[in-house]
């Protein structure tokens, strides 16, 4: 019994290390990878997408570019946390695939309304895909079996600003539709996710088999760790997306409860936080289910063999 | 020589009117209705385009709903305005025609790109459906000829909130994106088209030709002329939407300048302002045309043919 | 009979009109001339009130000076308007009277508690002093008479902003405060105020009289009437503050309807803007008398008096 | 060398508490007394500080009454946290002292001018009455010694929404006009006084000693105590204010480092969330001292002296 997956990324070195852990689990059908602006500007993101499923030999499924701005505020890319090019040092050769023509916003629709509550919607990236797509077919929301977000800093100072996620933080407006929409989420913030780590031990284990995708994992997760020990004083990086992904096949990962959470999208000072009000004159009634622990050590077996020789 | 129009469309009185000028007009290719919530919800604007467009014997143009909620504000729609069901006391036959699935959004886009230069978009409605089909392809700002928009209040008081008009405050988002897209944008503002304006006279003149066009007009218009007698105190009505369509074909109709307008879309007070920062510390360089007049007298002769028996 | 007045300014060159105006007119008791910053900073506004009166021989009223710096916004001087010194080209001697040590907030508060129900405040400048009189004393509220004020830009554009009127503009935060405060409010505003107009001929006639205080008319007008002749296109000023100061004594020279005027100050776009709730969703019912109409042709005759040798 | 410190209070429990570490504390000069509406309006707080006074045999020191409503939001008291009167469930007597008529913002004024470089604020309710007299007497800012602010939730959950803590989410106004004062301020957040608590066991022990003062303690902070019981599942409470008081005369008793911590006023969702803005686009220079930790085994021994009988 497989589930079917859209991902919805900017690519992006942990958005490609989720698209090779998609394809390299069974119980996953990974339907479609679609892509926004984020990481990396949209055409890199989808550049990117489509060189890393060429890498592990999955060209066949489909690669959509979306919607290239955010829905109000302006462009916010991490040049700096994922590299000019978006992979880090990373140079992959470049997909021979032909493009797909269908815009990242009506595959998610489409996918979703062919396969009524069959379709787990994981989105690692800022939601301005997912909120257009909401927007423009609203009955995606009855129909979509599960959304799984990354995104969001609860309760635990933010990635970019000290109190905002980058996926809210750049698009804290569509992550307002989205989490308003009704839809049935889970949302893995970056209060768990930051713990999540892929170590460079973990990297130089892997380097052992030498392949095409290890050395792509080895080449993009170089900057990235570099990056994090610069800025936190350890060598390794948080894995959020791929934790994300693992969730859509591997629920019981995370202790979930239901709650209410909201998006500043209104305040600069403020721009891309996320809110649960459980107290005091606003309080909310749950909703929402979001994540409160992750048990790595259940961490999904195929990680590793995600990292295969093509 | 023919204009090319998709007129953007939430009908809505005016917006019928409009729809039945663009269609007795030869300058006017009509390539499509389009529609989204806000004199009223979706599903009964899609029925009251197709039942006017049955009326006028031009079932063939497509009518496409497109986006049903405004981008982040609550739908707010006008009942009082423009009745129940959107057309005042009018109950046109239900059209026999299919029903087009191509969304509203994707016509746009679809339209434009297939003939760059030649379309005039014509949007006379909350901006919702041009702002995501901006987002979801931004190719289009450089391929469309025209965007003619009803909608702000510049220098008048708003017909919605003391300082709003209807379309910009029911999705100040949305008129955000739009103003600031760069496309080459003309703007009919309340301003204006308020002192455009059908009086009874005008429909019992009309009335004399009997037809089902003339007694939709009639029993359309008399529920708005009520209206603008309780709170305006003459017996007439705005034809906003009518008078924006006819610029598609009659330019010269207004004169314009350059100027730029902004939407206000953070704060409840002012929200779906429009402001044109011509002084001040928040001085911004002209852009987009804004119109300053607009000539009655030469007012479409075609005007009175519109409401000529099927 | 006369009016006791405190006359709260930002001097400010048609603040210094209304000084003379009051001290001319044997209808007005003015018991002190408070300050803020405004037109110019607090310090020099001190020192332009307190030189005008000398001027006038009326170093017995006291000046005291308030608050320096808006409630919350950054400081917004107008030396374009009112030149650096704040009184256009007029280089009036220094005052030789002793300074008041008490605070302009402190004044308004023991002044009219110290005459309940009988001190008329005159507001024509940033209403940061008020406010925070308001706040320090709310017992003011029922003990004031009255509270003209000059401000706000209703349905006209402002003289600030395209939207905002200069005093509201620099502080809207003090401007909601008082507006809220629950004082018996009579506002005087811009839409107003701009066809009160002091002329150059006007001028020129009271120039066949030489005295100090024409030749300080002359010099402080003639800097005035230049920028309006540069903005606005006449040889002119619109002397709001000498025309706010009159009702004090002649109420109706105005017609008065309640309404009730809220002050946008969260948005950085329409900051100051003044809003007339009275139609849409965010209808409010009428409080604050706001002023629909003013009789210039029963303009006070000490007017010209006020020009009069000292 | 003993401090001199104006008690800046919305009397509260733990200001209550704070007012008799002052008194017993030989290292403090307490010059005044000043209230502020907060977790009790105004009259009753300015009530609650003059009894507890009394109660301690210092009526000679001044309480003075001074704002009694945020600048700009509706005033938001906590009743159920310290009781309707504001004292929990204490009923000490009436003072029999004299009223001071000075008002709490003229106090502050007043001592720090006439005591220039000696006087330490700590202030432990809105920033009400300090913003209000730093906007009053700007000089105020380089005469002041010290401020010790409790206030804020900088990297922990707050105490009144989810994101602020009770001083600044009842005023963010007022601590946004103080924070970027330029006064020299340590601010003591939620952060750390959530862990500096008073045992049931605490007050049991000092509870052996019969005094009028214990009994206060005890029936105040039953009712504190029970409160956070319900709330937070532990026998004991938060001594916020004392905690702030404490560090004027044991200022090693905290680890400082500088950061610049901003506060949301303008969106309703995050008000009075307190930013330390130390990453990303936003970031701002360091500047005012911020508490890392607070050695509570050092705690003053005069605590529990602070309890002995009159
Ligand atoms: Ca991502
Ligand atoms: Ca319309
Ligand atoms: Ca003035
Ligand atoms: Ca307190």
């Amino acid at each position: 019994m497989t589930t079917r997956v859209i991902l919805d990324t900017d690519p992006g070195i942990d958005d490609s290390l989720a698209i090779l852990l998609a394809v390299a689990s069974p119980e996953v059908e990974l339907a479609g990878v679609t892509v926004t602006s984020g990481n990396c500007p949209l055409a890199d993101g989808v550049r990117n997408a489509r060189n890393v499923l060429a890498l592990a030999g999955r060209s066949d499924i489909p690669v959509c570019g979306g919607v290239s701005l955010p829905l109000i505020r302006p462009l916010y890319t991490a040049p700096e946390t994922h590299g000019e090019s978006g992979v880090g040092f990373a140079r992959p050769p470049e997909s021979p695939a032909p493009l797909h023509r269908e815009n990242g916003v009506d595959l998610i629709i489409r996918e979703i309304l062919e396969h009524p509550g069959e379709v787990t919607l994981v989105a690692v990236a800022p939601l301005t895909n997912v909120a257009i797509a909401v927007r423009k077919e609203p009955r995606i929301i009855n129909a979509v079996r599960e959304v799984i977000i990354m995104g969001g800093a609860l309760r635990a100072d933010g990635n970019t600003t000290s109190l905002a996620e980058f996926n809210f933080y750049v698009d804290p407006h569509a992550a307002h539709i989205v989490l308003e929409s009704g839809m049935p989420i889970t949302l893995l913030p970056w209060d768990i996710t930051q713990h999540i780590i892929l170590t460079q031990a973990d990297v130089d284990r892997l380097n052992r088999i030498s392949s095409p995708i290890t050395r792509f994992i080895a080449d993009a997760t170089r900057f990235y760790i570099e990056f994090h020990l610069a800025a936190f004083g350890f060598a390794g990086c948080s894995i959020n997306d791929p934790a994300a992904l693992a969730l859509a096949f591997l629920p019981d990962l995370a202790r979930t409860e239901p709650m209410h959470v909201a998006v500043e999208y209104t305040s600069e000072l403020t721009a891309g936080k996320s809110v649960i009000s459980y107290i005091g004159p606003a309080t909310r009634e749950p909703d929402a289910h979001d994540l409160t622990g992750y048990d790595t050590a259940r961490w999904p077996p195929q990680w590793r063999h995600a990292f295969r020789p093509a």
